[in-house]
């Protein structure tokens, strides 16, 4: 039944948003361990193992102590490296007591945590999500946090947008996206699905966020970032203003923002953001894209839960081994390779080394 | 946990009642095999596989185009055959790309499904069940769905009617069931099962529809045909009126008709019908006898399906491997011994070419 | 998924409170045995297993028929002693017809099950539970059944109470109890941990039912009897009036006393009471006593329900095998150690002959 671990763990993966975390104890798992997060009194985020040394309680279901956590059951107290600092009833502490504690690091407006090898975690390889900071895009998103599909199915999901087309055929699907070609490329460490479509009609979507009659050119460039990161960089200008060509002054520009952590072989956590360049004083705009996307069962990416969810299921239940694929699939191929990659690597020093 | 398969798969399965099948997309799952039903525009009825051959996603979730499926995830488009006519942003189709399509019937209100090899599904071999055609015999029945036991449980329970006297007590059991000498017969396909009671006192349910004071003689006469269905021809008449030389014209006459479908090892599809020959055209009699069979719990039906899913789940529970049998088990039994023959032929060939 | 069996076959375990049992049919799984209890029409409690010997049907869906049980299935009747007196539609009954008859004595209030070998169930090793009778001290508990936790943790949980420092702060816990020096002592049947707290502030729970100011000693002397039973003798008594040397005349006792049942191997059932020996005729305050223990999950024992539960689905999840021990466990490794050499013995008949 346990499906072979289809997630690199020496990454930094998404543990949730920085507002998430705060002076109490809050459980989250992320590649299949049990973690613990809170902040010290200082604001720096903690990450720890989710279970008491003593007797496994859950520690989330203890209290914080100043800097320290407090198990529920028996009052031992570990510190923020995870290092037991009391016992009850004895005055000497057992030096190997602890629990394990996770390399954090909190950038644009995530809390990043590595659950592989500690000594391996180097924070300058946090992904880039700086589209996320609030400076120059503005938006508001969300998590679908135990999102019960294998992660790489988001991954798929995201690097081939044709699905918009059947998905979303309310809001941002068009026959133009799967009439459109598309380019796939990528490098060691990126894969990125570019299509533009000319002089079409705008969906509803973006028709109302351009504001202007006419014919637009529409862009979907998707990058994904090994492991765990999708950008997807979207948006209409009026058709023959420029921009394919570079200039897109005359148009509306958005960026989707995917950060995901595997939870376990067959769910996830979903961080997702949806960011503009266009009328980013408008908070009422802000909020109501945030609901366009979730919105109790009948926004865009609840659309994407449903299928995905269903999806899950299915390969479950389904004898039949391995997807087939079609030319959409080309960036899904390559960012699935690369994860796979970077499983493989970890398995295996030898390969590793080259 | 997986129990050896207990159903032959070249066999006539019903899938649906006829009006559960219409212009829209609906799941069922028949032996192991999930299907998605629908009708083409000329009312034929269609079962495909319900997973897309591209990712997998349940053709259910998609819509009806035409006589064709559109998939919800990437519209992938089948026909009715399970050939795949569309693929998104490529012209041309990989000739592989379908999904299986399984032989159906539509007889005796009900659609057939065939699970196993196409080849050798014969609709002439389609069980006999004209007794639901609403011609000579009128009734409305229904369908368990997903009840949560084995079938061949089921069948046990219909070729027992002894089962009455307990479990149905308030209607149509009565002692004189158990203190009845009953006859089992069977041939190469069907297994019956006769039991004549002379003289008695009727049960609540017969007094009333026969509407006539004094003793009758009560028949049982329940035929089972190999692999799925059971009729049951059941009445009572005055008793010296002749019933048990074949002269029933005194008494009333009722037939209790199962379509069973192997759901998965552990559950099943009960198609149910009770059909009478009197007072055909009284239409609130129709209608209170389906309310008498299954009716939120409280119907006879009902108690019956309480009574197999506890059986069931003590199964599971129970490590002690075989039933033990009574004489009252004779029926059961040679209808079981059919069942296994049939599978022991589908599993070694040369059983089969005996 | 399966663990080993962690429990002796061969001991009395409490399966109902005596007032649970009366003239109907109970269910109730004890060491993975399913039950069906009653009581004859001369009082006599009776267990069967709970499946009919015919087709497996829980006993305790049919009827009680004077003093023997009758299928709700095919209506087999079983005698107390298990044995089948009747049998639908045939005159001879196979001799070897019968469901297990456990061998119950009902002392204490409560009704014992000796789910091993009948012929070693000796009722005078029924475990002394004296305190429960009514007579020399007043209390009314309740039973946790299928509380989803390995039963052994619950021996865990009263043999070290230094958790209510921790999970009861609010009533009985107080930092006292983790400063006090205690003593672990056993013999070959019985672990004891004794703590005697000397001068020191009274927690809010034993200062209420003392009813004076002052200073107190508290005592904790908490003794498990292999393999199901613990009984805690506490109580407060003013400081300086002798309560260590036995003079407790000044103070308030009670007594907490826990039968367990092991359900399954992740369940069990836990018969617990709290009886004292102070305003024994205050019927309002044993309904008091009684709600501050299981109260809708605000109670005493409610918290811990809670934490035991949490921390069976952290042993489940968490691949780290054995717990590490602290000074405080040794009242439980004591306890621990008598049940496992008792399941040894059973394993290996050439230790249960040494």
């Amino acid at each position: 039944m346990t499906p072979e671990r289809a997630y690199p763990l020496n990454a930094w993966y998404p543990a949730a948003w920085g507002h998430e975390i705060g002076r109490s104890l809050f459980a989250r798992k992320i590649c299949d361990a049990d973690l613990v997060l809170y902040r010290r009194q200082d604001g720096v985020a903690v990450a720890l193992e989710d279970a008491c040394w003593h007797r496994l309680l859950p520690l989330s279901l203890g209290k914080l102590k100043g800097d320290e956590v407090m198990c529920g059951y028996h009052g031992l107290v570990f510190n923020a490296a995870g290092r037991c600092t009391f016992m009850p009833a004895q005055r000497t502490i057992n030096p190997s007591a602890c629990v394990r504690s996770f390399p954090l690091v909190e950038k644009h407006r995530l809390v990043w945590v590595w659950p592989g090898d500690p000594a391996l975690a180097d924070s300058a390889r946090v992904p880039d999500l700086h589209w996320n900071d609030g400076t120059e895009w503005v938006g508001e998103g969300g998590v679908a946090a135990s999102l019960r599909c294998d992660w790489r199915l988001v991954v798929d999901n995201l690097m081939d947008l044709t699905h918009e087309t059947y998905v979303h055929s309310d809001s941002i699907g068009q026959d133009s996206i799967t009439e459109s070609p598309f380019e796939a490329t990528h490098d060691d460490k990126t894969a990125t699905l570019t299509r533009w479509m000319i002089g079409i009609e705008p969906p509803p979507f973006w028709a109302k966020q351009l504001g202007k009659p006419g014919l637009v050119d529409r862009w979907q460039i998707v990058r994904f970032e090994a492991p765990c990161v999708v950008v997807g960089d979207v948006g209409v200008a009026p058709t023959g203003t420029g921009a394919p060509q570079g200039r897109r002054g005359e148009g509306v520009n958005g960026a989707f923002l995917a950060a995901l952590a595997p939870e376990t072989a067959t769910s996830c956590h979903y961080f997702w953001n949806f960011v503009r360049r266009f009328h980013r004083e408008d908070e009422e705009l802000t909020r109501t894209l945030q609901k366009a996307h979730v919105n109790e069962g009948r926004g865009l990416y609840d659309q994407d839960f449903h299928v995905l969810e269903a999806q899950q299921r299915a390969i479950a239940a389904n004898p039949r081994a391995p997807f087939y694929n079609l030319n959409i699939d080309a960036g899904a191929l390559w960012a699935r390779r690369l994860i796979d990659d970077l499983v493989a690597r970890e398995r295996d020093p030898k390969i590793a080394a080259e």
